[in-house]
C-alpha cells in the first residue's frame, strides 16, 4: 500500500554497490562474466548509476583484479552512470585508459581506519587524494567522496561529528561532487545521522550534495535512511540482496539490501525507477553464484522457503 | 553514541512479546521450566511488561499447552506485568484461577483472517470478546486488544486505513485499555503507519492508548517503529532474539527482535530500562535451545563468529 510520509522527497536515488563494495567484500571470487551480467541485469531492474568495480590494487582487493577485463566486457548503456573506485593517481590513469566517466575516492573520518585501510594518516590520504580530484575533474569526471567510519569506529568506539564534519568538508573542498557518509559498521542511530547531516549544513556541505551510506550490522539502516531523507537526503547507497557483509559468516549483513530500501520507498510513495520483482530476481540468481542465502529481508521473505527439515 | 531526535518520547515501554507470540510460532516445543527461566531472565534484564503464556486451546497452540504449569512454576515479582492472551470466557476464567491481573485479546482487522484464526466474522469475534473484557474490567484486570493485519493481509492484500480504524475503535469501546495494531505479515511502511495512528486519534483513540507491533518480515520494522514514536505512541512491542518467525523456515524473521529495537532506543537516548548485554546474552541462551541461530542483527553482530569453513 502507498501512503506518502510528509517531509520526504518525491524521488530518490538509488546509488548501487553491490558489483563493487558487496563482491569486495565477498569471499567468493565471481568470475568476470558473472560480474558483467550482474551489472546488466541491474541495470535493466532499472538502477541508474552502479558503483561497478575498483582499481585498487589486485594484491588488495583481488575480488574485483578483473577491472579492466569487467570494463571491456560490460556493454555501458546510455543515462547510466558506472562510476569506479580510484585510490590514487595510478588508479585514475587506468580509468581514464577504460573510458570511466565518474569515478569515487574512499577516505576516512577516522584517523585508525586512515591507517589501517590507507596506510596513511587522514591529511596524507587527503593530500593524495588532491591530484586526483583535480585531474578528475580537469578531465570532466563526476567525483564521489567516501568518508567511512562516519558513525562510530571498531577501534576508536564513537567518532565525533565534529571530526566527521570536518574531514567531510576538507574532501568537499576538493572538488568532489557528491559526499557519501559511510556507516562502515553500522551501529549509528537516527538521532546521529540527522545531527551529522545538520552538523555539515552548518558547515557550507548542503544535504543536495549528499549520499548515505548505511549499513544493517545492528538493524538500523532503514530507520537510519529514513532519518536522513527527512533530514533532505536524495541519493541512497545499497547492495543488491545485500551483499558484501562479512566474508567469513555466512549471511552476515553488511550493507542495506537495496531491496528492504525499495520496499520501504515504494511504500512511501517515493519514485526510485526500480523494478522490486527484477531486483529480487537478480538476488536469487547471485545468490546461487555466491553459494549462499541473501541476507535481505526482502529477498528472503519473496523467495520460495526451503523444505521443513 | 548516545544523540537524541528531536520528536520522540524521553521514555518508551517494551511489550516484550516472545514468551508468547514468540515461542507460540517456533516449530520447537520448549520445556516447562526453560520458558520459566526464559521469563525470569527476561524481567533480570529490565523488561517490565512480558506477555508470559496463552490460554487458547492446546489443540491450536500446543506450544503453550503448558500454560497453567508456566504460572505456577514462575515466581511473578512486584513491579512486572505478567499479561497472557485470552481467547474467549474460558480462557479468562482459567486466567483468574492462576492470578492473572492482565489480559490480552487477539482481534482482526479483516474477516480473512477473521476467519480462519478465530472462524468467526469480526463482528462476531468483537461479540465473543464482549463480556471477556466486561468480566475482566469487573474483576479490575488490565485488558490489551490486539488488531491483527493492521497493514496488510495475505488473502485480501491491503486492507484499507479506514478499515482498520474501524475494527480498532470498536475494541476500544468494548473497555480495552490498550490497542496493538499488529503488522502481522510485515508490510507496512512508514508513511502507513503514521496515517493509521492518524486516523485513529481522528476517531478518538489517542496515541498514550496504543502500542505498535510490527513484523520484521520485509525489514521494515525499525523504520515502521520510528514513524509510530514520532506519531506519538510509547509502547512497542518486541520479541527477545526476534523468535517467533515461520516455524518451518531456519531464522526466518517474524517479530522485531527487542535487541534491535533496544540498540536505536538506547542510542537516540530513549530509556527503556532495558539491560541490552543481559538481553542478548538471554538470547544466545534461548537460541541454542531452540537449536538455531537469532535472527536478530544485533545479536549476531554481538556474538562470536562461527569458524570460518
Amino acid at each position: 500500500m502507498r501512503v506518502p510520509l510528509s517531509g520526504l522527497p518525491d524521488r530518490v536515488t538509488i546509488y548501487e554497490v553491490g558489483p563493487r563494495d558487496g563482491l569486495q567484500n565477498e569471499k567468493a571470487v565471481v568470475p568476470v562474466d558473472v560480474k558483467a551480467e550482474f551489472v546488466t541485469r541491474l541495470a535493466a531492474a532499472g538502477l541508474r548509476t552502479i558503483e561497478t568495480t575498483s582499481f585498487v590494487h589486485p594484491k588488495w582487493v583481488p575480488q574485483l583484479a578483473d577491472a579492466e577485463e569487467l570494463l571491456g566486457a560490460l556493454s555501458r548503456e546510455p543515462g547510466i552512470r558506472y562510476p569506479v573506485l580510484v585510490p590514487n593517481e595510478r588508479g585514475l590513469d587506468r580509468a581514464l585508459a577504460h573510458g570511466v566517466t565518474e569515478i569515487a575516492i574512499f577516505g576516512s573520518a577516522t584517523e585508525s581506519f586512515a591507517r589501517r585501510n590507507l596506510n596513511r594518516t587522514v591529511d596524507e590520504s587527503l593530500a593524495m587524494f588532491a591530484p586526483v580530484v583535480e585531474r578528475a575533474r580537469a578531465e570532466g569526471i563526476w567525483v564521489r567522496g567516501y568518508v567511512s567510519m562516519a558513525c562510530g569506529d571498531p577501534w576508536e568506539g564513537d567518532v565525533p561529528i565534529e571530526q566527521v564534519v570536518s574531514v567531510a568538508a576538507r574532501m568537499m573542498a576538493l572538488g568532489v561532487s557528491q559526499l557519501s557518509l559511510g556507516d562502515t559498521i553500522g551501529v549509528g542511530t537516527p538521532g546521529q545521522v540527522t545531527a551529522l547531516i545538520e552538523g555539515l549544513d552548518a558547515a557550507g556541505v548542503t544535504a543536495d550534495r549528499l549520499a548515505v551510506h548505511f549499513h544493517d550490522t545492528y538493524g538500523q539502516a532503514l530507520a537510519n535512511t529514513l532519518a536522513a531523507l527527512r533530514a533532505g537526503v536524495t541519493v541512497v547507497d545499497a547492495s543488491t540482496g545485500g551483499i558484501g557483509g562479512c566474508p567469513y559468516a555466512e549471511s552476515a549483513t553488511g550493507n542495506l539490501a537495496t531491496e528492504d530500501l525499495v520496499w520501504m520507498l515504494d511504500g512511501l510513495g517515493v519514485e526510485t525507477g526500480v523494478d522490486l520483482d527484477a531486483l529480487v530476481a537478480t538476488s536469487r540468481w547471485m545468490a546461487e553464484r555466491l553459494g549462499r542465502p541473501s541476507p535481505s529481508r526482502v529477498v528472503q521473505a519473496l523467495s520460495p522457503e526451503p523444505e521443513s527439515e
